[in-house]
């Protein structure tokens, strides 16, 4: 009964079921539902959970759920899998179903040609809505799913294309040349998923055509994709800030602790470095021991100023909502809000540091640092960023460690600084 | 020539054009366009720069946007009004098309009702596709797009819909009822649309229905709009997490300061709290001014890996990737890569902090304040944001605050007090 439950569900639904379960619970899970395994789940798992279930399904029965895949889904399994698995599953499978598989494989990881089904409908334009119809009707080698035909000129390039449900609303005798939406958003297999999502989001595309390099069309994106696309790049933007190298969820303990490691290292070495420029006060700080109680305070509220511009700036780069067109417009704006800000927290701080330990002076001192470090917060936050982005790098990737060492260095340099000049 | 050309760009280009754009551009850009401002472009601007052209328009040239809108999008326009506004643009409208416009209006903010769109293409289950097919054809209030037509039985419930591509496939004499995908995903209008976006993203949907209290079927879910909500739902995990309250991009200097400023006073507030333990060892740190020096170290690994088991937590959480099924187990992981890290760290800063300052008890202090607090990090990555899910708040909204406050008030706590114990 476990077996027919188990049948019933979504693929995606399967693939999670495996997801929340630990390993003994997924073989036996495994072991009970037999072959009602949704070859679609595979392609719906999470990489580590995928990787332990090929392992147990093992080559054949993992070649018979590729051959039931569509391409795009089957290509996404096979690169996860080592050489040698991979090497095994593609000989058990067809001829004919390998070719085009090893061609998917031979684009890059996040590229529109790895994404694209290579099955799709195309016709020339001057076929009518009638002989479209026959064909539709007729056909044997149609995709699963589609939402649009593509009207293609001889040489094959896509020169418009007709939604389903404008096709369905035009009578038999109308030239498909004369309804087809022209021009259509094209693709290149090349291309940066990210940026194919985004063009699919901002055109509100259902599908759209890939070409190779001579403007031939060679598959289409699909939505569904597309919404798992946007999804992953969202996310994988948090990630990087937060200094996740990878979804770990599912990782082993083992695995995790090390892609951990390497980012915390990075951070270790920023934290020495700004206990370094605390120990250059050292003297100052035996001799005005609350400018070490509260020297934490400038540091981080910068930190935490920086981060919120940061967010923003990343996110804004990833939408494209900040170009070269309102760049300066923006960074003045973190100019002013980090002005503003700094000065309505110097002046809460600076007088709750007079109350707490009865001197002006540290009042002071605290608040001049304070002002300081939100503004340089605010510029480090977007121009961290714009740079990173400009020299190529994905600015989610790095900048937040080098706006927290820009910030935790001026917050100490700044109070420890001012301090020794004006409190010894 | 800018009116023509502006008149090229799709209603999304037209609208980042104007963001894009500061005040006296946008004044200047929307003179000289005249009326052709796609009014689809009102639905793609982000709310501040809605608000200006609103502004710059004036009711009546709204209202007749408005009337050309889908629903949806006419709803989302509207309630970024302010009151008087809404009411003006209403007043300017049909009675025809204000009806359903005030019934979208009357659904929460973030619901399906909200995004849903009303014109659907629903037939019962005993037509055949040829009686559906001329009726296509010859109906006149179709809507302007769309994936699927809904099979409803007399009291108008979907049973099941048949996507374009199978009905484009099917001869004229089948009836719709055997050719329908059965029990289709229905959403309730008052549903989260995050919890939509969900259903919709894992069933790979291209559109589903909305039903009300009876099973009536009243307006259908598209995939564009899901593809919108999945982007801003994962990039305000980001925000939130970040400390931004809301995306401020195209907001004033002045809205965004206070913003910001809201969330950095609970910052400093919690900064003040880590003081005040350090303000217990003042009279130690006088004593041992390295313990000065390398304070902040203990606290700030701690923030970073319990920042990096917070991103992972808060989005699982938000993919209903982490649930009760597996909550116990992430918990355990996450302890043991706490402790794992923690015992790496605790060698690398124990080793660093006996070369530096020639002691190998305060290299062991530190070391074991590493420890202690890369754990508690952990422990409280994960178990800050189910608590708070669990409770029913949001956990991306507050538990970073939550999450530096304790790394913060351990990892001082536990250095300067073992220093305390050990070192005078
Ligand atoms: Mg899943
Ligand atoms: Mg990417
Ligand atoms: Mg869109
Ligand atoms: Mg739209
Ligand atoms: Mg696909
Ligand atoms: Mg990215
Ligand atoms: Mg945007
Ligand atoms: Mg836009
Ligand atoms: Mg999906
Ligand atoms: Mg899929
Ligand atoms: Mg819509
Ligand atoms: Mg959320
Ligand atoms: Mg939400």
């Amino acid at each position: 009964e476990v077996r027919e439950q188990f049948a019933g569900l979504h693929a995606a639904d399967q693939a999670d079921l495996f997801e929340l379960f630990d390993r003994d619970r997924r073989q036996k899970l495994l072991e009970a539902i037999g072959a009602r395994l949704d070859p679609e789940a595979l392609a719906e798992l999470e990489r580590p959970v995928r990787d332990a279930l090929v392992e147990m399904l093992g080559p054949k029965r993992v070649a018979e759920a590729v051959a039931e895949l569509n391409e795009d889904d089957a290509v996404y399994v096979l690169d996860a899998l080592s050489e040698e698995q991979q090497k095994a599953v593609l000989a058990a499978v067809a001829e004919d179903i390998r070719r085009p598989l090893e061609e998917g494989l031979a684009f890059g990881e996040d590229t529109a040609g790895r994404l694209m089904q290579r099955d799709f409908v195309a016709v020339p334009a001057y076929w009518s809505m009638g002989q479209v119809i026959d064909y539709l009707r007729s056909a044997e080698d149609l995709p699963d799913e589609f939402y649009s035909i593509y009207v293609i000129d001889p040489a094959f390039r896509p020169i418009g294309w007709v939604p389903l449900d404008r096709a369905m609303r035009t009578k038999r005798p109308i030239r498909i040349g004369d309804i087809m939406e022209a021009d259509p958003v094209v693709f290149r297999p090349e291309m940066d998923v990210e940026d194919v999502a985004y063009e699919v989001r901002q055109y509100d595309l259902t599908s759209a055509p890939v070409v190779d390099e001579s403007g031939r069309m060679i598959g289409v994106i699909m939505v569904d994709d597309i919404l798992d696309v946007v999804e992953e790049e969202a996310e994988e933007d948090l990630f990087q800030i937060s200094g996740v190298r990878e979804d770990d969820l599912n990782r082993s303990v083992f695995r995790t602790t090390r892609t951990r490691f390497s980012w915390l290292v990075i951070n270790l070495v920023t934290a020495i470095l700004a206990s370094v420029v605390i120990g250059f006060f050292d003297a100052t700080i035996e001799q005005v021991v609350a400018l070490a109680v509260l020297m934490p305070i400038v540091a981080s509220m910068g930190g935490n100023a920086g981060t919120q511009t940061l967010a923003i700036a990343v996110r804004a780069l990833g939408t494209k909502d900040l170009t070269a067109a309102n760049a300066m417009r923006q960074v003045s704006k973190e100019l002013l809000v980090g002005v503003l800000n700094g000065i309505a927290f110097a002046i809460l701080i600076g007088l709750a540091t007079y109350v707490w330990f009865s001197d002006p002076i540290l009042g002071g001192v605290i608040a001049a640092a304070m002002v300081l470090n939100m503004i340089i917060a605010g510029l480090a936050g977007i121009l961290i960023p714009l740079g990173l982005d400009k020299a190529g790098v994905d600015p989610a990737v790095s900048s937040a460690v080098f706006l927290t060492t820009v910030t935790d260095i001026v917050g100490f340099f700044a109070f420890l600084g001012l301090g020794a000049l004006f409190l010894l």
